[in-house]
Parts: C-alpha cells; structure tokens; sequence
C-alpha cells in the first residue's frame, strides 16, 4: 500500500513509519501482540489529521486501529498487518474548564491523573480511576467505558461524559452529546460511542461531566479473614445495611500470601478493604469496621494517612506482586455482588480441576472480579484457555458479564455470543455497519 | 386492514378496538391530537403478547405505536389513522427487589410512584423523579429519559438503568445490558434504547440501579428576587460555592404572580427554591441561604416539614396555575448552567418580539428551563410558533438543546436538524434502520 496520498494530506512529521515505533504499536498491556507491523503510524495533533487520515483509509479500504497510551488490557489497541494506526497520543490539551457548569473539553490524550490534578486546581474532580489512571488516557477510558475502585458510589465513564467530538469512518466530524446536564434530541449516540472500543469512530475531544471535590475526611478499614467466603460475606452484609462505601475491595487468600512474599510484610487469609469518604465518613466507617468484626474479621480502622496507605497498599500492590511470580493474565468477570462468594468458588473449583494457578481479587463493591492466571512463559496453556472457558460459563451463568472494564478486544470475542446471544450480536453488527459500512474501524476487535 | 390474524395470535380481551379506547390513543399530554384513531389496541398483559403483535406488524407493515399511560409532553406515544398501538401498561408488576444488588426488575406499565413506594419499604430509591411521577411509568421514563428536579444531584433516567429486555420490530426478544454495576461486553444498547422513544423497539422488562434512601434530614430555603438576572447569577453563585442542591428551582416574575393570582397567596419577584438533604444538610443550606441573600433575595430557610411544603408548593402548583389561564404549551430548552439568565432574556425579548404571553421556569440546578406558552383556544398561534422558533434557536446557540427530559415526539422534530447536523442526523437513521429496517416503529416520531 502506497502512503503517498497520506503523506501528502498530512504534515510530514505526522506520518511515522519508524520501525520501533510501529513494534510497539503490534501489542498494548493484554500481553498480547500482532504477527506484524503495521503500515504506518498518523500521531495526530489535530482533528483535521484524524479527518484526513480516516478520508484515505476509507478511499483505499485500509483498516485502522484507533490508539492513545497503549494500556487496555484487552488487545483493542494492537495493531497489525496491513493496518493504519491513527493515533491521538499527542492532543492532550485541557481546552476549558467551567466551574459553574461543572464541566470541562479535553482533547483525547490526556491522562487521567493528568487531568486531575489540573482540575484538583479548581475543587472539581472527574470520577472514573481505572487502577491504570496514571497512564491511561480520557480517550482509552472512554473507549473502554473504563471502571476502578469507585465505581459502586461514583460510577463508571459512561455516566461522566456529556458530549464528544467524533471523526468517522468516512472523515466527517459530528458533536454528539450535549454540553447540558440534561438532554434528549436524538439517539444517544455519546452513550452508544463509550465503550465502544474504537469500532464506531474516533473521539478527538470530550466534554466531561465533573463533580466538587468530596469533603470532609476519609476513614480506611482492613480486615483479614479466614477465607473468602467469609470476607464476601462480609461485604455482602455492608452493602445489606445500605452502607455506601468509596472503595470495597476483596483480596483471595493465595493473593495474600503472594503479597506476603513479595512485600515481606506477615500477613495471610483473605482481605478486605474499605474506604469510606464524605461527611459522614467516620461513623460509616465505624458501622463497617463493626459488621466486618461481626462476620469473623480482624479488624482495623484508621484516618490516619500513614496507616491508612499501608492498607491502600495491599491492595495496590496486587498486580506487582503476582507479576512477579510468572506471566500474568487478568480476567474481568463482574456479577451481581450477591454472588461474590460463588463466583470466588467458581474460579477456585476450575483452577483446581485444570492445575492452574488462578489468584483472584474483586471490586467488591460493585461485583467485578479479577481472577488472574500466573503462568511460566510467555503463552497461557491449553489447560488456562479451558479453565477461563469455565470461568467465564460460570460468570454468565450468575447472571454476570464477561468484562467488567477492561473491554473485549481480541481477548474476549469468543464468547461474545455466549453472553448476547446470537439475536443480539446480530443487531450490534448492524449498528457497527451503520457507523462503518466499509468495516474499516478497528475490524477484528470487540464485536 | 383485517385484523383476524392479530386475533388469532392473542387471547381475545388483549385485542381492544372500543372507539372510547381508540379515542384515549390519539392524545397525550402534549395538547396535541392525531386526526383519526388508530386501528386496534394491543393491551399486553405478557412479553409474548408485544412479541405476537410487532410480528404480525411486521409480517403486514403496519407502523406501531408504543404506549403505556400516555402521560408524554411531546406526542411521543400519540396514535393516528392505520397504526397499531402496543401497550404495556397493564404490565406493571414489580417482580423482585434485591437489597444486596441495589437492583430491582420491573414490568415497564409500573408508575414510578407506585415503584418507589415499594421500594422504600426495602429502604431503597429509584432517583429518576419526573414531576409526573405519580401518572408516568417506568416504561416511559425510560423512553424519554426522563429527569425531574433532582438531576444535578442525582443523574437522569439513562444513569439508573442496568438493562433491558426488548421486543425488537420482527417480534424476536434481547436482553440488553447488564445486571452487574460494570459491564462493558458489546454496544451500549441499553443506553441507545433509553431516550429513543419507541423508535428502536418496545421495553418489556427492566433491571433498575438503586440508591440506599438518602439519610438525613431535608432543608428548604425559599427567596425572592427583584428579577430574574439577579436570580439566576445567585443559582450560579450556589453551584460555583461547589454546593451541590437536591433540588434548585427558578421560577420567573411573571409565573410568580400567576402563582400569586391562582393561589391567592401575596407574592412577587423572581423566586428561587433550594432543598438540601443527606448529612451536612443542615450546615448547607445555610450556607445557601448567604449566598442568595448576598445577591439581593429575600431569604426564608426551614427544616419544618409545613413550612417547607409551603415553599415547595410555589413550585409545584405552577402548572396548574398557569393552565387556569389558559390553554398550555411548555417547551423545555436545556443550556449550560452558566447561560440560564442569558435564556431568561432570550425568551422574554422573543415574547415581547412576537406579542405572545411565555411564561418561564427552570430546573436552575442543571439549567433546564421550562419556557410555557399560555393563550386562547386550542391550537397555537403562528405568532407562538415564530417566538418558539426564535426560543430554539436561541437555546442551541447558547450551547443548549432543544429538549432536556420530554423528549422530541412530534412537536420538535422540525429543529432537529439545527442541533444534530445533517451528518449527525443521517447517521441517527442508519442506526434506527439497524433497528427498524421496516420502518414500522413509531414512523414520523423523535428523528
């Protein structure tokens, strides 16, 4: 494929084709990576380079991979053969911010902590803090519909984001959206495009729904317990008592001791953080140190920032820790949270029925798990393949889904119909078609 | 068209073809009236009932009417001459609640009153609170995306909803979403269906998201202002104090004094209602008090239930009041919090342009302004459309859309076109055809 009309519809600088930087666009943080280079990166510091080069992709038919940081976990970012990468790395300007409206434009590049400690300025705050937030960029959290700890109280992305700027398949730019809190004309094509792992368009810029800071203090509570059932019954009782806490999380017992190890701090059973914020934080958090004590925890409870951060840090340090025991890949089942215990067992039982090493932590909260392989090597087994077929059956069954926040990617497509069943996936293809008739966005990924 | 085959795929007493009850469809509460009555009603009593009748409706090519109690303000669910009407509003049962999940299922006919009265029994809230909540469904709510005078705090209809179960247009069933707080596995078509006002298919089931009731107690501040420039700068003035209302009312001079004629009650001046809950309500609402009486308003701030009810009641007769003038026509422009008294003026200098009497209010917390046309007769002058012209175009330039929460139907299609684009609005109806690609739901309605 020639690049001389691309090249001569952008600046030349904006047409990269070194080959180092086109290898690291083959793989993203899924552990996955494309069989080849693709043909060319465009880094965009503008929307008129992303109209331009999505106008060439589609009068020579060339697929394209939409990208930013390169962090999803999923593979929807890598970039193979024959493919463009059109990239929006490079604008990541904060182009307004309204303290009235509680609002503010950004370009897609921007990082999330970026963004935040820039509207920290101001006593405003956009919610959405996937564990990756200080890599990660607006654009991939939207891309994704991407999670975090906070979502049972604050949310996921979808519900942060008022309008976007999207560039098409055929390089026409549309606003979708509104800049107003409320608004109904037409289809909610902003909803529709979060989430969409690059499949639909292109974002290149996004104005974001933001809050005040929350005031008042924040209180930590750890506890270890026995085993997982245990904890998740635990968590499953403050969330009975109409507790909403900030954070939730849930640690399995073999997390633990690979913690342990790795941090050489002496620790074992299963964890459970919580964290509560706002103004009636203490009292909250006293009714949840009391309930965690009640199910069998040991308990502690702290607004002491130290103190507080070393429990934080259990947590924190999960992914270090098993990454350094093996090859890791992390799942993202989410179920309903009555079934946290269940699914916990679900994951131990196919572990064990295939002899693999499956460690598993969850959102609490709000149901989302991620069970992770650890493995030797650079592939997973045949036996991981079956056991996450197992995994992701039994989070279905629950009433769960396959990927809470990490997306679908390439990861996941096989068990796409599985979950939306054949009628439905027909129905998504149509409205992929609609956007993208030539099927040039992102093909392969997602749907 | 025979009806015989509908007849022989539904029990008896579901096919309905009363003249009195054809007559009901061919009217909400918009003020409009289609010029004849539909062909029959389907009054579904189960899911296989709707899926028996867009079957039959798109084996014939008959355009479909979704409805349920009619409450609409924008024609949405209005049926005329050849239509088929799909009803779910005799399904409304609530059919479980969990407290663990925050998440109930429900039957889309259940008004949101009747829902949330059994829901606070579970100590549980559904926030989504149109004023017409105690008449309008779930259902409904879910079709327009309904708002209300808690959004800015508590999100719209669209933030509530964890998935769906829909009849598409050929009769088959999906269940869209998740029953899980995260899930990211395919489209967003949960929040495509929601606003799009049964253009996209028939809601026959729905998994809601719910709030723990909100603690604490409630407190109300009432003021009044000289006019509506120094009313709206002190909601503009709460909003960057970082408060964050419950409830943030405006209601114009000129309704006031309606207001004052209808009740009988001495008042003047632009007004401004403020309710504040959860725990720091108390140290908020004064705070809120200083803020308005710093610009200009006469400040009166309660927790007495009484007392407060008196001051929401200014707020919540209004539309009442009006329509003892009169014959109504509310429009129902949203702009972005820091242009509200900028709209103010643009709908009193277009009034005054045209000679026409608009009467205006708005959701000050998230800048939703209810401009209302009240005259003579029934049918709208061409003086009130030139000034409802004038309003639109002003709202969209100005950043805001043409509907906040009532949705397009029939009355705001022709300015559709103005705030979407042509592009934007030829990918709109690609996406309905994905859907729809007969055309038979709710034709001539919303896009």
């Amino acid at each position: 494929m020639s690049l001389d009309a691309l090249r001569a519809a952008l600046p030349p600088h904006v047409v990269v084709t070194d080959p180092a930087a086109l290898d690291v666009a083959r793989a993203d943080k899924s552990g996955h990576r494309s069989v080849a280079p693709p043909l060319a990166i465009v880094e965009a510091e503008a929307v008129e380079h992303v109209q331009a080069a999505m106008a060439w992709a589609s009068a020579h038919r060339v697929p394209v991979v939409p990208r930013a940081a390169g962090t999803g976990l999923a593979g929807g970012a890598i970039a193979g053969g024959g493919e463009l990468v059109v990239s929006v790395d490079r604008m990541r300007r904060l182009r307004d911010v309204s303290v009235v409206d509680q609002s503010c434009v950004v370009e897609p590049g921007i990082r999330n902590a970026e963004l935040n400690e820039l509207l920290a300025a101001h006593g405003l705050w956009w919610p959405p803090d996937p564990a990756s937030r200080a890599i990660s960029t607006v654009g991939g959290n939207i891309a994704t519909n991407a999670g975090g700890l906070l979502c049972a109280k604050y949310g996921v992305t979808r519900e942060w984001v008022l309008a976007l700027d999207v560039v098409l398949a055929d390089g026409s730019l549309v606003t979708t959206g509104h800049r107003t809190v409320k608004g109904v004309t037409g289809l909610d094509l902003t909803a529709l495009m979060i989430g969409s792992e690059g499949t639909l368009g292109i974002v290149v810029g996004a104005t974001l729904k933001l809050r005040p800071l929350v005031e008042g203090p924040v209180w930590t509570v750890g506890a270890f317990f026995a085993d997982e059932a245990s904890a998740a019954a635990a968590c499953t009782a403050v969330t009975a008592a109409r507790i909403r806490p900030a954070i939730m999380e849930l640690v399995g017992r073999e997390a633990v001791s690979m913690l342990a190890a790795y941090t050489g701090r002496a620790m074992a059973g299963a964890f459970v953080l919580v964290q509560t914020d706002d103004l009636g934080a203490d009292t909250t958090s006293a009714a949840v140190a009391e309930i965690l004590a009640a199910h069998g925890g040991a308990v502690e409870r702290t607004d002491d920032l130290t103190q507080s951060d070393a429990l934080v840090q259990v947590r924190r340090q999960l992914h270090f820790a098993l990454e350094s025991f093996g090859t890791v890949l992390v799942e993202d089942i989410s179920v309903p949270r009555s079934r946290l215990a269940e699914m916990f067992r679900a994951c131990d039982e196919a572990a064990r029925r295939h002899g693999v090493r499956l460690v598993t932590s969850a959102h609490a909260g709000d149901g989302n798990l991620h069970p992770t392989f650890v493995f030797d090597g650079t592939e997973p087994s045949e036996e991981i393949w079956a056991c996450a077929h197992e995994v992701f059956t039994a989070g279905i069954a629950l009433g769960g889904t396959l990927t809470g926040e990490h997306g679908v990617g390439i990861l996941k497509r096989r068990w796409l119909v599985d979950e939306l069943g054949e009628r439905q996936l027909a129905l998504q293809r149509a409205v992929k078609a609609a956007f993208d008739p030539l099927g040039i966005l992102n093909p392969g990924k997602a749907l």
